[in-house]
């Protein structure tokens, strides 16, 4: 595949990703929406299906969307190092693409919205309790359970440069939201399982420079690079331990 | 297939539809019913099997059952333009008759109402915040998201006038119900996601000229376009990118 | 198949979806439990599921597992007539049997009940407002939709006496349990949704003349009825749609 | 498959299958989390797509991932009793090391908890009622329904030494994580469902001896062998009803 076409489908796949993610805590959080205050179960099944849905749309470049899965795809020899930066840049764009796409749905809400201040946690997560080391473990540790699935489960080919190939069906990446859903509900409660840079970056970016909501919080750029790097080691882990494995 | 054979499968798969995903709102909206005040979850997740079950049934005809869908189809070059009307007739009776069974399902707690006024939004869609642009934008870009869907994801056929293939298998259709399912937690909050002028318009005017529910409210006939026509552009942006995008 | 296999299959099937879908109203109703007041959507999601886990163990049979379906079926020309009693009375047995595990589950919740005379509920449905005729008109429509999914979807064979065939998945009954799942989120609200004699009936005579719950209230044999005839009717209705309605 | 490649497939699966699911229930109970008494649906919907990621990750060993579906297999003549003993140790060692990781997703809460000897229940259940044999009769009861589910559900292969075979899919699992989540919800009321002698043991050993929690509480030896020995029951006789049942 060309470097344009992985570009193009990235970018469309993640943006739709983050659109739908981040739109899922803009309708608990803000007011005056359907969903107000429905709660975590409601974040984590959104977020699940935001997954599903942004991957079905990127599926011809391997719906990777993620650099930590990229990576962990480069490490295991199943994505070419070449690509990586197409990749990468195809996420962050689609990162900051998909949270001004949120924005646009939610734009009255924001505009009518009590604290304007706090709704930096509509696009980017922020710890429960700040504690660099430990949220860098709690981020490692639900990426690398994303990755390693990505990487050992049946069903996702291993062969074909990051491609996977479910046949004819519109329900293989079922199975990724699944894990998502489950990394939510379960490894979430600490820092909000950003598991992915370019979903955390890339609208902390646009929260910080693009839109444009009145009385808006800070960025909180001393955590940001937690759920960057946390992410990116989880993926390198998962994919050293695929590595390790036996052949299945 | 002859035209009155999508006539038919529409009419029946929009008509189950409808009636299940009105019927979720019923439930939770009407009192003296088991699933009074559940929330929004509930109702996201009864819309988005509403569309499974819906689709399942009107699997032969392609399951459109959204004239949003239809359209954007049409534009890709996948459903012949002559079918079209077929589609959008049926489509329509279907909502109109959706709403019908829904009534009597929730016949006794309809008479027993203590707020028969506020009943609309059993049927159709109402802004949180009313602003025709913007609550234009949302219903665009919630559209955006299925019709694309139905257009890219990998299991659709994309050379079979629409009908998709999903072999053997009563599943397939469960991937339209997660993107339904995420497009109403996630871009429902602001307008209630109608993403289709069938499901909203037809119980509109069942609401307004069908259903014998004494005391009930006005049909917001001012808004009723917004419904209709952000779902249709949302139908053929998602077909333009289609068509823009490289192959697979 | 033997009529013995029949019966043993129906049997497992049915007593299996009793225990665990009487046992989600147990969990949520008995106090000392873990799942106490947790709500209609876990209602609906524990039946949803139950009928997935007891189709899938009754699967030799075509597991019918409810004789509205047993009934739709041999209507559609799917399953032989002379069948029909062994399947009724083996899932009758079921859900007495089904019925009797949930209680054992139970047992200590149900000896420390503060409310022993509410129990019916956990077993048998009761309307929220009782009235005959749309008590019956609910439980037909919520019945038909369950029936003419199995008659109409792509995925269940139309050609092998009633049994499905999903090939070498262990996940085609999942349709089935979406399907319940909305029946109760969307329709379940007036009457509790039986969709199913057997599933009604059989907990019903277990709880009036079997388990040993002290202090229990009445069956409401006067309501009894209407579980049992409305998903017939709703059964019959569906096949006769698919006998009127073209080739797909 | 080699004695070795068992054990290290069934630690990896047993190990993040542990690590999930008693992290949803950290989510719930401990306090400064996004989760924090979200409820009993969330935990059972994490548990149950614990199951699901786990045994997408330890299916090259037949993902038993439990040592009450081992000695199922065991007896069903699935798996080779030779090879029993490593699948035992495998799991309980996994079962050690998944609490390990969810105590340190969760450190900075467990530092931070209020009531840190009310914390067992995170890791091990406990019984709402105890009661030895009702207890018993519970955990068996749950246990029965998932093994005969492994056991007689279409998709599972039935010839491969207890291997199951999905074909090119990465979501047969998902057939278990919609077991176990039922089970949750249905069964689960009493005794929480351990269901799994190494998803109970395993955490409390891991509590008891090696987390570093401070004024944690006591491991509740005495009713420990329940869900050790309850499932193990469970399973066997699963075992004896898949030998005694008709071929399908």
């Amino acid at each position: 595949m060309t470097a344009g076409s992985i570009f193009l489908w990235e970018l469309l796949g993640t943006s739709v990703l983050v659109m739908l993610g981040t739109g899922v805590v803009a309708n608990n959080v803000l007011r005056r929406t359907n969903g107000n205050s429905t709660g975590t179960l409601f974040v984590n099944i959104g977020w699940g299906f935001a997954v599903f849905t942004g991957a079905s749309l990127g599926a011809p470049s391997g719906a990777h969307l993620n650099p930590a899965i990229t990576l962990g795809m480069a490490v295991a020899d199943k994505t070419e190092w070449a690509d990586v930066p197409v990749y990468f840049l195809a996420q962050m764009l689609g990162g900051v693409l998909g949270a001004v796409l949120c924005w646009a749905t939610y734009k009255l809400q924001f505009d009518d919205h009590d604290k304007p201040a706090a709704t930096l946690g509509i696009f980017a997560t922020e710890p429960q309790i700040p504690h660099k080391f430990w949220n860098m473990v709690t981020e490692t540790l639900g990426t690398f359970v994303l990755v390693a699935f990505v990487l050992f489960s049946p069903g996702y080919d291993k062969g074909q440069g990051g491609i996977p190939d479910f046949g004819n069906s519109a329900l293989g990446y079922a199975g990724v939201a699944f894990v998502v859903l489950v990394i939510g509900t379960s490894l979430g409660g600490p820092t909000g399982y950003a598991i992915n840079p370019a979903r955390d970056l890339g609208p902390r970016i646009a929260y910080a420079f693009v839109l444009p909501i009145k009385g808006k919080g800070i960025a909180q750029w001393g955590y940001s690079w937690v759920p960057v790097f946390g992410p990116l080691l989880g993926g390198v882990l998962a994919a050293l331990l695929f590595l390790a494995y036996p052949a299945a």
